[in-house]
């Protein structure tokens, strides 16, 4: 991980502003001969689309991806295959409407990444929040869409917000198949319902709402993770946490975790089969020592509340001056929401790279 | 971030095992001409030494660590300064009891990492959990120590245990002077008092308690952290959930901002000097976009209970066969509590980085 | 440098087959604030450019850069500057003819990756060489285009050619305005003559060239470099190595330092300015302890025939079975000559790297 | 490859100074369960050893080995084997003699890294070179001994002086049996005479000899190297340069390439067995588009005689006054013929980190 580089095996590295000509990525250390076309990305680009209900921003991008390198197709492949070299994908930027940030061209919009990127680079392309705009995360689900394939079919990766503002779901009444059901990736159905009229008040006042998003892995390993500063959970930690708006991140049972006792929280073993023991309990999230045991690996992320509302909020000047600062572009009442398909893939991403940095210190 | 090197400009590399010879840790990239002796190294592992009193494990190690490279001293230097090439420091160990181990050699203890290991590497040092257990962070204090070098005086990092078990402490009593007043480095003189009767209750039924830790960096200047995935708080949460027994991070406001709005989120700025804004709150924990605001960086961790407990677990052999295991070993009731300088010392090393890296890309 | 990336603070990513829809290259790390346009980076992909002579390659590319990310223009900046966000740039592929590859889709060109590939991968993009062609150092020229803006005015990069197959530059005759004179890169207007006659000659026989380039920096300070596995010339000769056909690098006196004695050899030192000493010689090509000395840096490189030639040569099919192999694609008949600004590039990317990283562990 | 830390997945960091109280590295992502004692590694150094004869240092160093973290050993295992955690490896320096240098503490010798180390740092060891001396070397040794072992039996890595001053063997003298006939690496014997009376001649003169090494590495499969950037011969040559007074590196034929034509340079190839095609010669030097090809992996080093010399020459002083230098210490007359198992030591070190990476990657 550094700058704009994400991995060591799998590498993934994003450029592209909210409203520059197109964002994209470039794919490095892929595995040759494994299937992949635009449409098998596009399927993945598609769930994190804007504009797909009122609950998500309005901006009209079809994000479509184009693959620029790194798949062959002849009539010995079945389908375009990837080669081993570098995958650049690119999806052009088309509804961009850069007049709406004129305004904050000189003020710093609180919440948002505007003062910080002044302070660090002295220049920046304010519009839409150029480079700190979660429009990047296009990008990574991407070459999320690559890490899927790297994993191949026996590992499951899904996501759910399991709160938005104040309201949890019910654990107890969780159904994965829900989250197909409504435009939340809600898992409880009666929760969703909920959530419709919370965020619609949400929206009306001019306001925002947090959320917390959970994703699980199943199928993985044993063994998968390099300690002590390549652990599974570390670098799950340190690529969630680089999403958008992240703040917090847990593992298995996370803070929780703090208030059990140890024997509340042993997960116990007992006779499994020839993949490994059977554990009683996941407190751990699937890692232990920052490395997989072969349980899901489930790690949650708390999402702030989108920071551009209507509300006018205290600011200040780039040149230090007191003022107010509203922001009328289009804006998500919730980014939560679209954060499950970024968080699934920052989630394949660094499975894929565990994958086969495991691989090449092992052989296994 | 990769295997056992931490950091990208400012590098952090251990090794060593529990009950090997030795750890120790390789400090490369630092920059020249910083004062730097065994003593100021040695103030921090203190901090960090078992033994101190009832709460952490009774294991003897006096923690004397020698330098071995890297700093130089004549008359021409004030002292023993940095050369700007690897500092090698190294810490014998002297209070290893292997045959405490022999029982677990055949056996997995749930929580640790005793299967993991085995499922990934085939073989494993056991005796103390090997390279798994927490012997290895008095490495990272001890460049920690280096970093805080790096840093210089302006900036101040300091680390609380603000909840043990389930119990909080009360954030309106908070006192820096209060932590090193009892041994739980607890800011809260009254909540220090309850933790010690808890602890007791704990330690004597044979069980252990989690904690969560808050450590904080003072004297941060705007600017620092790499977008998009060399971010402050992402590099940040990779660092500290790479601490053993960690399961949850949060940065500012954590995972209470997810049930904020976003007026109630919004860090409001006001006019203040030339070093940037006033802020008026601190829910962004001191990051921004990834970026450093200027604020006070902020984070928590969650530490689970102690897996070593008395109270017999169920489990497997390595042959799968079921048995059950207690842990009679010296062992931290609450390793929460020994986690606060290895957190301080994961901060600052962060923050090292971060500090050479900003520099190298702008000059600043 | 790892798989696709070059660099460290300054790191290039480079993407794109031969004959695939586009190549390019993102530029991650980038000081802000830097001028930078399309128009600066073309002038130096024009140096490199195909069908400028008939001695090198008639495939028709315009090589027409885009600049996709990571610049930005209001009426606040004077042009467009960098962000310091990522510079994805983008040169589209428009004179592709496949079907002049179909004929080495099953056998394997002699001296070519071509083997080494389908060993590799088991799969390739056989079109012009695919990924393992020339045409890729299009991107390498278009980011030593920004690492020169890194540089600044003061350094000045150039090369020559100083050899084409046995024939050697009178260096006595050296004059780099006659590089600009002849389609060689020749400093020496003699010697391109005969070069002229001599490639002729080779070119009309169906065969190819070798050639030795030699490339410069001058006004590089005293101290970049990071010893012992970041030394200036151990980076710069992986990073010479990486061009395609070179098979040897020289910093210095090079391989004629075998044959000096102790005396010969050593670069005595004379009271020079403020900016250090005078050197009497400079057989160590700018690098002493692989830092830089304040000197020029110095280095050449050895750059194989092209393997593609007329005359057929013995190989095999990718069966295995046993075959003849001559090449009738475009080709550069002496690739050593179009090396020069792929080589420049290169030697501007590794010192823009050192530059950042000195500046990172030393401030200054 | 960053400041002192050598390879990506097969990762080595070395630390200490000519002058401090030891030296060492930590060898990282070895692979597990591989046969590891500290015998072993002994052999390799006692290869590199001073004082074994009079044509190298009579500096007395045993260099003995201590590995204290990363092997295991019980009665399972078959002897101590590595445990896939880091290797630290410590060799403590027994015969400094820091007085030797009191002289150039003020004055900067030619040829030697006194002056750059300055002008970057600051500060600097000056006792032997501190960090700048060829006793770095030592821990290269010994991390080529893990690499070895990464490697296995199949791989066989061999290295000979094939040069000293001018005068070069007869290749077609070449036989590997000699080298361990005489205190050169010579595979010559004829030559190994003549060097003797010529390297006589030079120590007595106070002056000193450059050389070159060859390097051969057999049984390496074909498909290793990570183009483009991390192609097999670039990174084998900045690992090569990387040696001190490493001037010039080649790979096969290297700069007499430069010279052939395309004909006479290409390695044709004709049916072979199931592990490839056979090849009429190897003027790749076993690479080719930065892959290996199956063929031995051959390259070469020049290496600059010794900076230390009796002879006086002309330099400055760290104030800038001029001042004459002889160097009085214990020095090798001609340091290349250590230099051979140090290179061996890196060729081994790429190849097996190039190992580790492919089988990521491509999971052969």
């Amino acid at each position: 991980m550094s700058h704009n580089t994400f991995g060591h095996l799998f590498r993934v590295t994003t450029w592209g502003e909210s409203h520059g000509a197109a964002i994209g990525c470039v794919v490095d250390g892929c595995p040759p001969g494994l299937s992949l076309d635009e449409a098998f990305v596009q399927g993945f680009l598609d769930k994190r689309r804007p504009g797909t209900s009122r609950f998500v921003t309005q901006r009209r991008e079809p994000d479509t991806v184009k693959i620029l390198s790194g798949v062959f197709e002849d009539d010995r492949t079945d389908g375009p295959v990837t080669t081993g070299t570098p995958i650049s994908m690119m999806i052009e930027n088309v509804d961009q409407r850069s007049k709406d940030y004129s305004e904050i061209r000189d003020r710093y919009r609180p919440g948002h990444a505007d003062y910080a990127y002044d302070a660090k680079y002295g220049v920046r392309d304010y519009r839409g929040g150029g480079r700190s705009s979660a429009r990047e995360t296009a990008s990574r689900v991407a070459a999320g869409a690559v890490a899927r394939r790297v994993l191949g079919d026996r590992i499951e990766i899904r996501g759910a917000v399991v709160q938005i503002g104040p309201h949890m779901i019910d654990p107890e009444r969780w159904d994965w198949d829900e989250t197909g059901n409504n435009p939340f990736w809600c898992p409880d159905a009666e929760t969703a319902t909920r959530w419709e009229s919370f965020l619609d008040e949400t929206r009306k006042a001019g306001s925002s709402a947090g959320a917390i998003v959970e994703v699980h892995a199943s199928g993985v390993p044993a063994g998968w993770g390099a300690p002590v500063y390549g652990k599974l959970d570390a670098e799950l930690s340190g690529a969630l946490m680089s999403i958008n708006a992240a703040k917090g991140v847990e593992i298995g049972a996370g803070f929780a975790a703090a208030s059990l006792s140890g024997e509340d929280n042993a997960d116990e073993m007992r006779a499994g089969n020839e993949e490994g023991p059977r554990f009683l309990s996941n407190n751990n999230g699937g890692v232990a020592g920052g490395i997989s045991t072969g349980q899901d690996v489930v790690a949650r992320i708390a999402i702030k509340p989108t920071s551009s509302i209507l509300t006018p909020v205290q600011s200040v000047t780039r040149e230090g001056e007191e003022t107010d600062v509203s922001t009328k572009g289009r804006h998500d009442p919730c980014v939560g929401i679209r954060a499950v398909p970024v968080a699934e893939a920052m989630l394949a991403c660094v499975l894929a790279d565990a994958k086969l940095r495991h691989r090449g210190q092992t052989g296994m």
